[in-house]
């Protein structure tokens, strides 16, 4: 079974909207044993929509389609999928009756516009969409099916939840993929293959598949049997924490912030950060994850010296000799807030994220990261490179690992 | 001139990374007058990568296609395009001596599968990368050209900015799009094109294009001329500016908090930050802009009742009577944030994220916000629904606006 993901827009394609349903229906579809096996973006142009549908079906069994479905002038999809399917509009009162509510609801004003959402095509199948104006659409031909959704990406996704997944279940027979997904942090994609090479060689050997996926930080392995040999596949993930146990930290989708929250949250304990270079991005990774006030009681973003010394009690005196990006100062920070807002733990991060502030010894890219419990601080120093964004990401990661790593560490 | 991306990587297939390789290039193609036409996203396998050659030779002036050039076992790419351009592999010594000076600067140990990295097809023109140990390739064949790039995000725009756009240029005689895109905060798609409908039609008639471009809390109207018309897209674009002047709030790519952080500049003024749900995501939004330590000094995240009372103030008897979710509560911490860390301007933040703490009278998704100067403070109750992450993103941009509005106001 080949399945196809058709991306309509304008915006995807010049870069204004980062397509993140397709990275969104491919991870989803994975789950249920479904790999996607192609994503094409296109305009919403009736050429180029007409072109994308052909070969969509020549090529797949199943063909998710998103976008061009609003109330506004560009979107046309529905005029030709009406087309390609050779049948016509008619207004569905269910549909309309839905918006009608939904705007009540709202306390909003219905407008004429609106009303073209409820004309629907004749020949398919309406998925509801209890998030907005726009129905889903479901059609069969020749065994494959086609589904149109808006691009609204929680309207997407709730149709794919409550009425494309448990569909797509029934019309196919799915069989499942085996794989597992190996994450690790503090090693560079050619170090750790040439460290796993005889190992990755057994596993093409066994007819599984395996890919390396480097994202900032972070490499994850991917292993899978097309087979669906999940004891295969077990077996040689587990060998992998005899060959690299340093280097793992989760496996499947879960981030380093997760491990670390769940840690906490096991333990009954919290965490508190004083954020330089990072400037809140650890504090955001960890307070987006729901729940997070059971772990996580406040930070302070001491971006100024100034702030470093009233509110975090760093002595002029060190800033000036050791600079702020420093161990002492690091320290400093991490055991003073922790006394400040009573946690159990605390991460400190100053560094200099760039592109200015670098010097001969600190150059860009140079963090010291601190985590500290009750017994004990560790501290580090790291050189992340002269892109900003990454030394932000990397220093939030890092700081996570490091105090994971110190709790691993006081339970042994 | 049309133009293909080809993005090759079953991490981008199957969700586990976003393709934000190819929103950016779409951007930057835009930026020099190329419209992205399509963008097809591939397994790294033979069969499917030859397809996508195949087809986008047909189609497209210039493909650039983007992964599968690690040192790692699963890419293949180099190879296909050997075949696809019938040409084969040779050594580049130039290539290898970048390679080996490339770990020799970092301290890191040459291993022999980056020796591969410098084997290249006899018929390309090589790009050289000092980013990374994968080469760009520039094909040529009928007019046609095709480059391949690195998937490293900062290999790829480095090989983009250095090598293949000065190139293009050359290459190509290109005729300039014209195009503005016009920000907008506060206001829905459907609201917005009702109000701007007579305008909308004018616009049409004058055979220009606009698209709108939805994002959470913003809406996004871009207008293009295909034949470079900048005249004509001024005209429609100022007037704009009399039809919906309070939601308009930047032009372009700029963000809501690049324009507070102009703002604040131009003024040589400073801001610090109280964040409640937001959880550090607005400071993040703030200090992500280089050289924010100009404009911003600090923030204390206030996620625990325990931080809001002890270290900004709230009287017990306020977070109890009114709720940290409160008009009073926001207004004692800008005040309390503003007058700790000595700056102009002060936001605070408080709201119920979800999924769990929304009560009949404030249902997840209510936020209050502050924004102070030294002359005033307004407050403003939102809602935002009832996706966690939205609610932090749309908090913060609002939180921004709130501000950025104030400090117009006080000009005036």
């Amino acid at each position: 079974m080949k399945t196809e993901i058709i991306s309509i827009g304008d915006e995807l394609l010049i870069g204004q909207t980062i397509n993140t349903n397709a990275s969104w229906m491919g991870q989803e579809l994975a789950k249920i044993g479904i790999k996607n096996n192609r994503t094409t973006t296109i305009s919403d142009t009736e050429e180029e929509i007409q072109i994308a549908l052909q070969r969509a079906e020549e090529y797949a069994d199943l063909i998710l389609i998103t976008g061009g479905l609003g109330p506004t002038k560009d979107d046309i999809t529905k005029i030709v999928l009406c087309d390609y399917f050779d049948t016509e509009l008619e207004l569905n009162q269910e549909v309309l009756a839905d918006i009608q509510a939904y705007f009540k609801l709202r306390n909003k004003p219905f407008l004429a516009s609106n009303n073209q959402q409820a004309m629907l095509p004749k020949k398919c199948k309406v998925l509801r969409n209890a998030m907005g104006t726009a129905s889903g659409m479901w059609f069969e031909r020749n065994g494959k099916v086609f589904v149109s959704m808006p691009g609204v990406p929680y309207e997407m996704k709730h149709l794919m939840e409550t009425g494309v997944f448990p569909e797509v279940k029934k019309t196919f027979g799915l069989q499942e993929l085996a794989h597992r997904t190996i994450l690790t942090h503090g090693i560079g994609e050619s170090f750790l293959a040439e460290i796993i090479l005889e190992w990755e060689n057994r596993l093409r050997e066994s007819e599984l598949e395996m890919a390396y996926l480097p994202s900032p930080g972070l490499v994850k392995l991917r292993v899978t049997s097309n087979k669906g040999d999940s004891k295969l596949v077990n077996t040689f993930c587990d060998e992998l924490y005899e060959i690299i146990p340093e280097y793992i930290f989760g496996e499947g989708t879960i981030t380093m912030q997760e491990t670390l929250a769940n840690l906490l949250m096991e333990r009954n304990e919290t965490v508190s950060l004083a954020e330089s270079c990072t400037g809140g991005f650890a504090s955001h990774l960890l307070t987006k994850i729901p729940g997070s006030s059971a772990f996580y009681k406040g930070s302070i973003i001491c971006y100024s010296y100034d702030i470093k010394e009233k509110e975090l009690g760093v002595p002029k005196s060190v800033l000036l000799d050791k600079g702020a990006v420093s161990k002492e100062v690091v320290e400093i920070l991490s055991m003073e807030i922790k006394k400040k807002y009573t946690t159990h733990y605390a991460i400190s991060i100053s560094g200099i994220a760039g592109p200015a502030g670098g010097t001969e010894d600190k150059p860009v890219g140079t963090v010291w990261i601190s985590a500290r419990s009750n017994q004990r601080v560790v501290s580090k120093r790291f050189n992340f490179g002269n892109n900003r964004e990454r030394n932000i990401s990397q220093s939030a990661i890092a700081g996570f690992n490091l105090l994971r790593k110190l709790m691993l560490e006081e339970t042994n």
